[in-house]
């Protein structure tokens, strides 16, 4: 039957021409605004019971974790299986790395900007990056009007011999784009987002080894309600104050959340060495070419659609050329520059982000690919029905 | 033997004369600057596995929580245990307030600041709070240089006919003193720290209704490593903004936290209500009435030192007249105002936090009461041990 696991598998690998059948309600609303990555329950549901993680009511009851990382609430097992899976993957280089942990990236952004940002200017150092960007940027830079930093919109058109730091998202949220800094002033910071430089998403090019680097559970596992994320610092004094942005903050990052991220990593690591289980990452790259592909035919069969096109590139990790796969679509319409492509989406039930989020067009809107199968087979469904607003009277 | 949980229920009991022996080494360091509360972990223990919670890798990958709160990512389940343990304890009204949960009290303070600092005035909000007021108050305010809100210091010294926040930390952190608020201008909004008011702290003399009250489980079942906090909102529209504080900032709690903390809650509710449990409050009070008593002991032994002392109280939850035995001590040195108290006790190999940090004098410290009980035990004998700086050379 269509739309449980093994269609999908088999869909991969045999692309299916339509949006499979399914019994749910298609007249439903369908929400792809957030990137809430619940397709990949799937493939914890297979693991059964391999990631099994029990508390008792006297475990972690301290602020502090045992590791004697400068870090001093992450816990020492989630420090080893971080530096374990990057290196299995083999996307970052973690040797002489500090590892700072928080409550999912988008703290630690706030943190890696608290860092950052001098503390001897009158004014806030200028934030930005290139449209589109992700639409959380301006508003953890700017939200409690700090004095420390202030969104400075497009990196495209910054003057560059000023003080900035740059958010570079690779690939890149909205539209999956390998990105590289914009600026290249000679007064610039840099934040590497990397929380989609997995192989499901994208090719493995080479080992990242920036100066300060994101990523996330939530990306990576699917796991985006423990919010667990991390980053690489290569500068002590950066990991320091970003660790002490922490403190302030939230007095460190749960330690159940910690914990059970360890023992997801753990698995997924596993999963890539062991040839008795099922690689995590390839599995999820075949769940995500298989939507794609149909994706990919929806649109092309409808003439009032466009779709971001992405390189063919050699991954080291899975030794072989793939095209990238990413998290969300960045769909455009055909329309004219007034064309409102979210809300001619919302009238048809599909909730999406509209581009103007991301500094770019109303034209364009971000849509999720990480939904249930279902609610991935019914949009799928919906899309197709769409034939432009024109068409709608 | 001394220094079990036997040992010390008994000794709450009959009064000890003296530290008991301990087997740790006594030249180590003691810190007692953080009030991390492993005093708990023996109490969890005793439950063995009644608190055991077991995730499975298919459990919580989605950002939202079930229930249909305004907060979105709250565990429906432990909203049911807030409310439930709030009212089996009497400490605080519930019915028609808002939850919001937090990564700890210490995140859920700072969006209450965000909530209620306006946002059409060209010059933040001051924040103020009686002296000696918690620590963090002046780091959680400013440590970004917001343009919502900036930190104005004492309570007491602010000019009334202002608009103002005030944090009422009621028993206060660090001297344990039931507080009203100060400032009472008609330009006030207040926010209440409850996160002592629980019965092995003070008496419950009333279930409190205030607009803003905060709450923590690492000060209720000493479980800090879970960062679970939570606020109870009468308006709507202050709740809504907190909600959107834990959005940006952090996109919500972990949900393993959240989960386990509904477990934790549920059996403290079950032990005051099943007779063949061992009361979660009456064992935590019965170990704070020990320690409080031996402290007193070498503190009135000793001519060096004073304690803040509590009037007795009536408890609604103990139905019995009790003393406060708050979670720190507040001692002051006899000296004269150049004598620093945390200098003295560090050369003694006890770490304190400086009555500075909590806007009052070099002679006062806060002592946490809340460690385990060997270095409690290490902290009294250390503690016995100072005749005084002038006896020190």
């Amino acid at each position: 039957m269509c739309g449980t696991d093994g269609c999908l598998v088999k869909c991969s690998s045999v692309p299916c021409a339509t949006p499979k059948n399914d019994t749910k309600d298609t007249s439903i609303t369908i929400n792809l605004d957030h990137g809430d990555p619940t397709m990949y329950e799937s493939y914890w549901r297979k693991m059964g019971n391999k990631c099994d993680i029990t508390f008792n009511g006297d475990d972690s009851l301290s602020y502090f974790a045992n590791g004697k990382s400068l870090c001093w609430f992450l816990e020492s097992k989630l420090e080893e299986q971080i530096k374990r899976l990057h290196n299995v993957v083999g996307n970052a280089i973690v040797d002489k790395y500090y590892i700072v942990v928080g409550t999912g990236s988008s703290q630690l952004m706030q943190a890696a900007l608290y860092a950052l940002s001098p503390t001897d200017q009158l004014e806030p150092i200028s934030v930005v990056s290139a449209t589109p960007f992700y639409s959380s940027y301006p508003e953890v830079t700017d939200f409690l009007k700090s004095g420390l930093h202030k969104w400075a919109g497009d990196a495209r058109t910054f003057e560059k011999n000023r003080p900035y730091i740059e958010f570079i998202t690779s690939p890149n949220n909205p539209d999956g784009v390998i990105r590289e800094p914009v600026v290249n002033g000679n007064q610039g910071k840099l934040i590497y987002d990397l929380a989609y430089y997995w192989p499901q998403y994208t090719a493995i090019t080479s080992p990242a080894n920036h100066d300060v680097m994101l990523f996330t559970i939530s990306k990576c596992t699917g796991h985006a309600g423990s919010r667990i994320g991390w980053t690489l610092v290569k500068d002590k004094e950066v990991a320091r104050k970003m660790t002490k942005f922490m403190e302030i903050s939230t007095i460190g990052v749960s330690k159940e959340a910690q914990l059970r991220a360890a023992k997801i990593l753990e698995v997924v690591s596993d999963s890539c060495l062991d040839p008795k289980m099922e690689n995590f990452f390839e599995y999820s790259q075949s769940l995500m070419t298989d939507r794609w592909q149909r994706l990919r035919q929806v649109v092309m069969a409808n003439d009032f659609f466009v779709l971001q096109k992405y390189p063919l590139q050699y991954c080291l990790f899975t030794k072989d050329f793939c095209e990238s796969h990413p998290a969300f679509a960045w769909l455009i319409c055909k329309g004219g520059e007034e064309e409102d492509c979210q809300k001619l989406l919302k009238e048809h039930k599909i909730h999406t982000r509209s581009g103007r989020r991301f500094g770019s067009d109303l034209r364009n809107v971000r849509i999720s690919i990480l939904s249930r199968d279902e609610d991935f087979n019914i949009f799928l469904k919906k899309l197709m029905a769409i034939r432009g607003p024109t068409n709608e009277n």
